[in-house]
């Protein structure tokens, strides 16, 4: 069986609250329900953490190596700014998926640039709550085709 | 049964040939068995098209208009050089998905602008020819979600 | 007789429909019926082309040296990405116009830059389907001036 | 009878002396009889200004809310640098045009850049001093409009 | 009555030591006390937090919601470079006043961009300790303005 | 008793007609009364200029070197563009703070930069006509604390 | 017999006519005419194509690949803006010379940077019709020498 | 005998107040002095005047056409921002020589371009006071040398 | 005898594993071998802290500083980001020198700018685990030279 | 009989030995062989200068005026920097082709811009050390032109 | 009897014959004529030197300490690229005044900087060769001020 | 017994004079002493070699190749210009290690790039004098570690 670590990076927590216009209404717990139902169906076995501090999820990351089969990513903040999480994933040996709800490259100009997609496996933005199904389907079939 | 069209750009039809350390293997006669097999298995309808123009693929798009419920479209080249592809989508009342094969932000400077993305409903990059199997389902669930 | 070429660029067959708040809601037919309606009333000529393939405006451009008075061109997409047709016109002995429904200059960055404005006699934009009918007049003096 | 203010920026009072090869024999003067002419076949009433000043035109432009019902306006050399004069503009309800004698975009770099192109309702450039009749036209078209 | 969270971003806790020449020798503790002295006289009651880890801040305004009525912040070193402090403060519904000791705008290049400031109601800077008694004043009026 | 001139820079004389979403829908004589009122309060003589012209804005400034002892300064536009006023400010001996209505980083690009700022003894900026009145009480305590 | 694809990009047909203080006097037909007994003289059949249109260029140079031994492209105006010529070469496997009649890189500042030149075999540039013959010459050396 | 005009821009007449670090302690009646004494003694009339406003400036230069031989000209803060004063200089029959006290170019960034150097016969800056009798007769020189 | 706080940023703790074609073979706990015996030898006493979260890393430079005669930091990942750690090491009374084991002014731009190198007393770099020890002999010499 | 000047820049020397993947491993003595070859064969007499001094190239470029019909010219890594070169080559009457082994195009972002190329009648890159005689071909033809 | 050193930098050998239309016809020979009777009026001892090399312009520079005076440097082409020089100036105890014989402000961009100015006493542009002899006066100005 | 080649860049024979407050009162003579008595101490043969001319630097290290083991150098100056010093450093076999006695990225903008670094095997800066014995020992690790 699988093991995969779903990371959600800052203030998604609040999801479903913050600027639904931008978000959409879903929450993080709807989120994560809908992903282990998918996964219950997959048969693959989620791991699910959410952290504010970007070496807490440093610390995810470079724990995940021998533990996971793949990581589920949504950096959201850090995507811009964090070259340690970069790094991170760059020395992982496991596949990661990189995933958005929102399309950064129609907001903000600093939120055009993706210090993480150079690294990850693959991007899916754009979706919404989609974008996080539509990534774990991807990441496994990554891991299958390995 | 729902009806998507299916545009790839420039060069794709070269796919498996050109560079291959990036493209990887496959063929377009592949992608589009794959496809075509993913479709049948969804029951939806798919009409591929493949141009070098960047004007014909503006007539695609505008033609689609009231004979597809979708388009799932690999830009190519023209992703980051084509206004006129961008406001041809911006026009549609359909949705649009935008895919890549490569992760086209760990290529050359040149490739880190998507004209298109912004106009997107959504994009899913880096994936290889995974990327449209991906692309067609998330399409599929964007339009069933109207 | 004066004739004059009017050459509508990528997109723009699609007004009325395409963004109304930013463009109008005239349609291309309807443009064409007051220009037409305009020449009538000033006893020009008018030839009428819309393309969405940059090759053919070239195309349309170069074919007008010895057959028309002057060209009355809406550029549209291309205004900002074709060094083609500013070569195209650069090399014409006869009078250019370059007219624009929008304000280019408050929309998107990428759309505030126009190769074509430095090899164009004069440019008119902003006024919406009535930048076209200022255009023809404005061409018919810089032709009579001649 | 509707009434217009002409505004004329900064060394247009130089007009036909000024650079020649760039911006044509004709004199201010000239310029504003042609004007006038048209005016008066229009059935128009003219008030016509010239001021090196930049807060000037701000006063002018200021003072124009309940007395006109629409500004010609050439701001000349305060185009490039002017944030006052866009402000006075943005807060009329009067619609303005914008004309240049000269094609501002194959000047040096740093006329390219219009700052009062944003807020205008139209602007015209490059047809020399008939860019002001153009002007005129097209402020009375967009005033009936209304 | 009021409440109102405090937040001392990284290296604040080091203040009256560090660079006096641009900080001022006022210390944190005494800045705090000249705070409590004017919330105490002004009713309201006040809870001051200090953290060097931008997760943790980012933590503080997400607990702050419910329980606070304004947050008055300094986020020193993070201004420049964290987008998810700005996108914690966004979310927010309560008041958020942004202060500084310095003034950042004299200081190095990369400390002129603030990505706190388009999301904060308002902004003080440059007046030294005093920015935050200022700060904490105005924050009051928002509140009572809503 | 202490003697403050406020100057108001250009297009402020329109306040509360001019974008009220932007700057609110106080206007100039009423801000002017409220800093009245605070000022007899305090007990402080208020001067009061508005201009919209750069140099005159300058000539003040210069002229209030022996004849006040602070200057309250809302540059407005000339904030971004005028190296001449930033200069009038530099030479002074006495304190100068800078209060905007608005939130000047969260709006055009151009705004972004204040020549202003780098000169004066702080910056208040976002709070709407309150940010003259949090200037005013800023400006006496920086010159009570001389 | 070594077969080569001669290509010539848009206005080239315009030759000895677009401004020959740039370009020389000569035309494309008395290029050809030189290109053709150079042929002749080293044995090689050429096949010499010209097109206004991108794509079309695209479509000559995907349809070399097992026809013709070399490629020699001038790429005018797409030299500057086209992603999809440069990709449709870079997949090719035999040997590609650009040529430019004039010195691009003392023109203007949009036409200093080469797509192509990235990926072609050699570039000669600036010696105006002669260009071809030499870089016919090139061609053949770089294909005798593989 | 020859006549002269001396424009001092911006700020000039607080000199020898003004950051005497910068500009050291003469004063501007005792430059006029020299420059006046100097005069005599080379038999030329010296006009000079000083303004804090930008379009005064332009008015000077414009009423010196048929007055004076000469322009000897500081433009002080308006060096760097003012279109203006260029264009006025650029339509002038008669010579001009710019100077500055200061070096420009070592201190701030936007303190390093000259909008009117391109414009002037020749610029002399970094002499302190001296640079206006290195001015005076390098001005002179020129208006023999014609 | 001399107390030395060795501190290592983000992801060093994988040292050996992450790309070793980049960052050679040794361990971490190996550098600390090396660095303890060699700490051994100067009768040095080393404290060895990582940490992958960039507000710890400032805690443990703020508490150096009665406690520690120098530090030697390789701040890795947040060389390139944060003002944080700039800021904290700004303030320290006693000597810092920055170590890299790679070039990072070979790497991708990102990593060129190093915001710690203008607050260390001195930096080394691109000798692989040789610059920690490199670094620790510079520290102890700059603290022996005070 | 014509003279001809070939200078090789600096490193040029070290051809052969010197990263044999970027510029073949053709030594310069072998290339001078050729090219003295290729003379004998043309009937011109070939002189042939190395310097790593940029002065000395400009003094070798100097000398070549009245003695020599034309330069060959390889400035390797003073392409980039040097303006003296350019200088020299610029007051020239002479013809001066410019060549490159390697495509410097393709390579480091800094070997992108020439400052040679504008000055010279033309240039030829990318062909290894057939740019060589190429270049002298196309030398002797431009000579003969005349 | 003061002792001036005056530098000649690369390419003035060749005044007078180089783009007479940016340098006039006055030759260096003249020039030195000019200055040494200039000299030889104000009773100083001129030493003249002139190279194309960077480093023997330093050397000059270097040896000049304690043997002259002050120094009149035209760097003409190493102005806008030598780190060198300009560190050689920095260091020196004597005045040195930098001259051009155009306005380099009015040239191409890579002319606009000058890497010299910051360091010179003080900079003379655009007067032709009289810029020497203006720089001269200028030069034994300051050494008598000192 | 190994031979090392130091190589000290421009201006650097000034050392101890030029800005002390920059590079501290240690001559190069007292820094050859150091060395050597270093060198002797690690018995390495030192040949020490200080030039102004950045070619003939060039020269300097070609004629190292086979004649030492290492090269010691700090470029001074010639670190942000000079691509042909970095060019003949490319192509050496032996180890190169650069040293700055500054720490140049807390110096002016122009100095923070090194076109050398890339090219060394290591760099050490802002040690001061010491930067060198540093980099002696350094470089003769790196020569053992081979």
């Amino acid at each position: 069986m699988k093991k995969i670590l779903v990371i959600h990076g800052p203030n998604l927590n609040l999801l479903g609250k913050r600027e639904p216009g931008v978000y959409g209404k879903t929450t993080l717990p709807q989120i994560n329900s809908v992903l282990k139902a998918l996964a219950a169906k997959l048969k693959v076995k989620l791991t699910i953490k959410q952290s504010n501090v970007e070496g807490e999820i440093v610390d995810f990351i470079q724990g995940a190596e021998n533990k996971f089969d793949g990581i589920l990513i949504n950096p959201a903040a850090y995507t811009h700014t964090s070259v340690a999480i970069r790094d991170a994933i760059a020395v992982l040996d496991i596949k990661v998926v990189e995933v958005h709800l929102s399309n950064i490259y129609s907001r903000e100009e600093f939120r055009h640039k993706s210090l993480i997609s150079p690294v990850a496996s693959g991007t899916i933005l754009g979706f919404g709550a989609k974008s996080y199904t539509l990534g774990l389907a991807a990441l496994l079939d990554l891991i299958s085709a390995k």
